[in-house]
Formats: structure tokens, sequence, C-alpha cells
């Protein structure tokens, strides 16, 4: 089987690392490709061409894993190379994945949820060739939500929605806490019910939010944007504050 | 040692199990109380008598453990009784353990964090005279967080801040999910970073906040109304909400 990789970011690196096996060849491209990207295929030891018609050629399963913002150009593209199944990894709008469904046969719609580098990373799955990526489950843990495009990456948008405000939510009683000199304290009463893990858990969310607060914004407001309810109070508060970090 | 109930409910009925030793003696009174405290009282199987000036005399520790609208009440009433420890587990603002501390001597400010009938309940306590309480922590795990009074007060209510508007939230995200037909996925690709029990926990959650909203959007208001911070917009929100439901 050959498995082809447009984009070679951390996802397909480690896919590649995680998905080993006699039986499958993997193949991608450094046309066009940044100088870090070509260093991270050579470090993979994986099957380079010149271009991507050449590595694309004959494949059984195509994967994007390039940019949300590139997915459409991608499949535009390549598609046309395409003889095999297409599943798109980017975090992408329900939306795009129509557009690129209308493009593409065989189209899987993908998400992997987890730390990609941690032990068990868990791809998400929906589309009605879905079913036929259940190889996959030897290498990672696959769940296939339903055989509907865009209900993996709605899932995904459902997902980041509610750590996003977690986070938000997170970061306002932390910061009464520390008002109160009570921070550890905070953390320490409620590991209690939240696990012991609260505490590390909390201060990882807390600073990658105010770390890329203007991206984490940007992405939450294209959710909501897409979700388009009034009755998101709490989500577009955490937004509103996203944006004032 | 002698340690004499004031209000037996839940609270009351579970230390008196969980703190078993031949050197501590319970006492508690069954002066106006309901039949409902009398059946418990009789099934705790501790000593009782006709009026709480018998009961409260001669106590090393007083616990008060009624309502939190009976807390200030409770200790007008009784502080003449106390030469002990008088320590109080009600549900209070900081604000009203300051009345409380400038009525009784000896007064711990204390906070029981955990469900009190699991098998591990953690007792906060804060005050000067809190560390006379640590013998307890045979019984059950003791923290001391500080010798201010009302500090276990703050943080109980930091939690509760925390705890019930991260349930809005779940009921936010849960009902958006609901209308994608996503709902049991939604738990089930949480549990990957939130735990096994993420499901279970939010569930619970969810329906403890809908069946008691009216109470906990009076419990979150008072809060808010003590903490009286501008920045806490998420929090805001949630009672918002809270009140809708």
């Amino acid at each position: 089987m050959n498995i082809a990789f447009i984009g070679f970011g951390k996802v397909s690196y480690i896919l590649s690392k995680i998905i080993r096996s006699p039986d499958i060849n993997f193949t991608t491209s450094g046309e066009n490709r940044s100088k870090g990207t070509i260093d991270l295929i050579n470090k993979a030891n994986i099957q380079v061409y010149d271009s991507f018609a050449e590595a694309l050629d004959g494949a059984d399963v195509i994967i994007s894993a390039v940019t949300p913002a590139k997915a459409l150009d991608v499949a535009n593209n390549y598609f046309k190379y395409c003889n095999g199944i297409y599943l798109d990894l980017n975090n992408i709008s329900p939306d795009t994945t129509e557009k690129i469904n209308n493009l593409v046969d065989n189209f899987v719609d993908g998400a992997v949820i987890g730390k990609i580098d941690s032990s068990s990373p868990t791809l998400y799955l929906s589309g009605k060739d879905a079913k036929k990526l259940l190889f996959l489950d030897e290498f990672l843990d696959v769940k296939i939500i339903s055989d509907k495009i865009g209900d993996a990456s709605r899932l995904k948008l459902l997902r980041s929605t509610y750590t996003k405000s977690l986070s938000v939510l997170l970061i306002e009683t932390y910061d009464l806490a520390k008002k109160m000199h009570l921070n550890d304290e905070f953390f320490d009463i409620l590991s209690v019910t939240e696990g012991d893990d609260f505490k590390e858990k909390s201060l990882s969310r807390i600073n990658n939010t105010l770390k890329s607060s203007k991206r984490k914004a940007e992405e939450l407001e294209e959710i909501l944007d897409y979700f388009n309810d009034d009755d998101l109070k709490m989500i577009k508060t955490a937004l509103d504050k996203l944006k004032q970090f």
C-alpha cells in the first residue's frame, strides 16, 4: 500500500513514525517546500519525489496535512492525481470540507485529537469512505463518527470551542485567586474533584492561551461565525476576553 | 475530648462516622430540631441532650453545620457556651465569617471539599487556632490554608465560582453538540484529554445545575457581589444564563 503526504510537518512526520508496516510505503515530495520541511522529510526516511505529481501517482491514500489556509488550494492543485482515499487532517471548517468534498472523490474528513506526539493520539474520521481507513487502527486509535463529511470537522470545532472557553474561565478565576493570595490553594482545592493533574494541565492551558491569544481569538471568531448561534453567550464572552489579552 | 454539633445534617452525620476514636465523645441536642434531624441523630448513636446549653457545655470543639442563612444566628445564640474551638463549616461568605469571628473566641473558618460522603473529603481550615484541629488529620485530609479568618470561605467561593461557571459552559457546548447530533461524540472526544470520567462527571454537573439553577444563581450572585470585580465577565455571563434556565 502507498500512502502519500501532501505537507510534511509534525503531524505527517509522527504519522510516518507511528504507522510502521512492511506493507506500507510512504511517499512525499520536496517540491516548493521550505528547508525545515525538507529536513524533516529526510529525518523521516521515506520515499521522496521531485514533484507531487510523481509522489501522488499510484497512492492508495493521500493525506493532506498542510495549514488550514492552504487546505483548499492543495485539494484544487492535486485532486487530479488522486485515485485512492483523500484524507484531510487540516484544522478546517466544515464549510471548507464541503468544498473539498465537491472537488475530490473518496474524500474522508479527519481530525487528530490529543497531542500528536503523545503515545496515543486518536484519529476521528467521517465520510462514507472512512471505513476504508480502519486498517490504521493497528497503529493508532481510529474512531469513525458517521458517514457525513463535515462531522469530524464539526466535532473538532466543538472540542476546540470548549477547551478555548475553559482556558479563558481558568484565567479569570485564577486571576481572582491571585488577587486573594490563594492561587496555589485554588489549584489544590480543585484537584480534589478535578484530578491530580489539574494544576499542571490548567497552568499549561493558561500559558498557551496567553501566549497565542491573538491566534486563538481569530480561530474562535471563525468558529462562532460558523455556528452562528445566539445562545453561545459563554463562548462569545470568552472571545471578547481573548481579544483583550 | 468532647465534640459538640450544632446542626445535624449530612455533614455532621458523616463526620461523626468518620471521626471514630475511643478518646472522642460526640454530643448534640434535639432542641427545636425537625423529625428528620432527630432520626439522623438517633442513627448516629451519639450523646443527645435536651438543650444545646447542655450539649455544648464542656465541649472542646463546637462544630456549626447548619444552613448558610442560620450560621450567624446560631453563633449569636450559642457563643456564650463556647469555651473551646468554634468551627464553622457552613457555606457562608467571608463577610459572615468576620461577623462570627467578632462574636466567638477561638473561631476557625472551615470548608469541607469533595463529596462529604466520599471516601476522602478534605477539610480546609483557616484562622490562628486552626492548628489545634490538626488531630483530625487521623480521620480525614486536613489542610490549613492560613491563620486568616475568611481564607477558607474565600477559597470555597473561588472553587464554587469555577465549578458553577464550568457547568454553564458545559451546558452551552453540550447543547450545541446536541443540535449537531454529536453529543456522545462530544464527550468521547474530550475524554481523550479530560480523563475517562469526563462524560459521567459532566452529565452529573449539567443535571445538577439544571435541577437547582435558581439556588445556584442566587449563590453565584452573592459571590459576585462579594468579589465586586468588573473583570469577571465569564462568571457574570454564567450567572445571566443560570437565571434563564
